[in-house]
């Protein structure tokens, strides 16, 4: 269950941040591991769901509380420097979509 | 660029899907394929971006030009038989949550 995002009364926000690694990603999965920890620590930050498959191509969906939160982790400075190097190192191309989330589920009911 | 779903302009729709698998999900990647093949040909749908690690959690973004779109999809007969499949039988746990597009971007400049 830890690998799942809490799931708190909606409105609240979701940045989903889809993207293909590049094939030499020196470094990434530590500085991935750091920016999880960072954004925990973040004000309303709410929780991650991520999974990267074999070819290199990952979802990462962070959950935030509302928009002053996102904006926050945004300028954050250590984040900002992770998002430098990831530009010009790790992907090869990412799309990034910002959304308020409306409405939400879990199941299946009794696991 | 294939896995990535289009960037039509806000707002619009995403439902994501964040599943973990169970251990024996027989037959599920067949399913899956038939049913993003099916979701294609929905009236409103705009793309899918879907990741699944090794150890079988995954992330699916479908993205819906709006609610009606979305209400339609999860009614169509076929989906809700694969449903119904994939509750008593693929997946361990799921979250899924539906969103408002509301801001997206791409990068890194470029590329």
């Amino acid at each position: 269950m830890d690998r799942f995002a809490p799931m708190p009364a909606p409105p609240y926000y979701a940045v989903i941040f889809a993207n293909q690694a590049s094939s030499t990603p020196d470094g990434y999965g530590d500085m991935a591991a750091k920016m999880a920890e960072l954004a925990r620590a973040q004000p309303g930050f709410i929780g991650l769901e991520s999974s990267r498959d074999a070819e290199g191509f990952a979802i990462t969906v962070s959950y935030w509380q509302d928009e002053a939160a996102i904006r926050a982790w945004r300028e954050n400075v250590s984040h900002l420097a992770a998002q430098k190097v990831g530009k010009a190192r790790w992907y090869e191309h990412y799309r990034l979509r910002v959304a308020r989330v409306e409405r939400a589920y879990e199941g299946p009911e009794g696991r």
